[in-house]
């Protein structure tokens, strides 16, 4: 299964959401991150312009949205259901934190649907509801306060199972290319930059040969690590002929700086 | 250090933010996840009602926030800022996902204040406060809606940094052992280092201010990438000296170079 068949087998369930605007956040955090399955059993507000609002573009998600009349209405069909909880209880599911549980919780999308629970802002879950979920699933949080918005606990959750759906590197803006990257500098144009630098250097005073103190090692050092590019190599030899033979600011020389992009 | 010690030093710093809601939102996220310091950049609404009741709880986060009249100011201090951003931008700094920066990010902690910084809800951060940044950082989301809500985003940058904090802090940069490595430059400090480049490559005549050609980015996109440390700010800082007034190869200057280690 890809991803996104994964991802498309998880239901998020809200029992007795009280304000609108968590329904829309939490329809929101679900489409940022590819879920698209949005289940509100006996809400207790409307889905009207204030969820449409919060929702920004998720409207989809909202319009799509499922109005059970109990919590197992919403997981008919489910092989798993996890409930969030903030606190332990009696008699609930043993408690893991989110990173251990969306693991084997996307695992169980081989066999059918999962799910995962959410309770009201206030009261959270039921007891009962509670125990229609195989496992409890907490977010880490300061113990001094570990009230999350609805909405903000949606979307933690729904990170976390898209970073497990896509092995921990989804796809996305973090791996595509960096931006204006030029190509690699080759190693003999750096090194003959670092010969016209030590040159430049010696000539302003800064360098002296005969005493070197580890200067240009340390330069080096630097360069290194950021990797220089064939553009920039071409910047730093025109900054450097602009030392050895200033212009002034009348007359700039242009030839050395690359072409732009 | 203890976790949240290392917590204590994060900076959370929104630019520009519009809405009081979102506001109040990001002080929730953040102390569910004990953060505790919130810097607001030319915040374009009032901390108002609408706010604290967002914040729920954390009303304390909000009430202590700075409110400042630049990012530079928000950052003064800082060994480290990280820019969210959803898109990739010209010359802006290397982005990464979010899990894997946030372990360099916090072991930089061990040296002074780190800060993750967040733009405008709808315009996100200019190209000029991205350049103030040494990482981009970018949540991974669903390529065809990747809009998260501005307290959603802060809600999942703190839990992960929480995460990194209490799970054991990979190592980072700051920790493997690379020869001669001196504590990282504060941000001011390469802030001011930009200005004196600037100046001396206009003296020299590489560079004209009144036509730039995207110079300067490329510039800071490099040195962004290498990740300055204070000696080697003194070294570059006494080179632009040696050149505004070169002394030659007798008269060499060594007041501005590091001791050696």
């Amino acid at each position: 299964m890809t991803p996104q068949v994964i991802l498309d087998r998880v239901r998020i369930v809200l029992c007795r959401t009280s304000h609108p605007g968590n329904i829309g956040a939490a329809a929101r955090a679900m489409k940022t991150m590819g879920l698209s399955r949005l289940y509100l059993v006996q809400p207790l507000c409307a889905v009207d312009e204030v969820a449409t609002a919060r929702a920004a573009g998720a409207d989809d998600v909202l319009a799509e949205a499922a109005v059970c009349g109990s919590l197992a209405e919403a997981l008919a069909g489910c092989v798993h259901a996890a409930a969030l909880s903030a606190r332990l209880r009696d008699l609930g599911p043993v408690a893991v934190g989110v990173r251990e549980a969306v693991g084997p919780m996307l695992a169980q999308t081989a066999v059918g649907d999962v799910a995962l629970v959410f309770g009201n802002e206030t009261s959270g879950l039921s007891n009962e509801e509670l125990q229609c979920c195989q496992q409890a699933v907490t977010i880490p949080s300061n113990p001094a306060y570990s009230s999350l918005n609805l909405g903000a606990a949606v979307q933690v959750m729904a990170y976390e199972l898209r970073m497990a759906a896509y092995g921990g590197l989804p796809p996305g803006p973090a791996t595509q290319a960096t931006p204006f990257v030029s190509v690699p500098a080759a190693i003999d144009d750096i090194e003959r930059f670092y010969v016209h630098l030590e040159r430049v250097l010696a000539q302003t005073g800064f360098h002296d040969p005969a005493r070197p103190r580890r200067l240009m090692p340390k330069l080096r050092r630097l360069f290194a690590r950021a990797g220089l590019e064939k553009d920039e190599i071409n910047i730093l030899r025109g900054i450097l002929d602009s030392i050895e033979k200033p212009t002034g600011p009348k007359h700039r020389s242009q030839a050395v700086e690359p072409e732009e992009k």
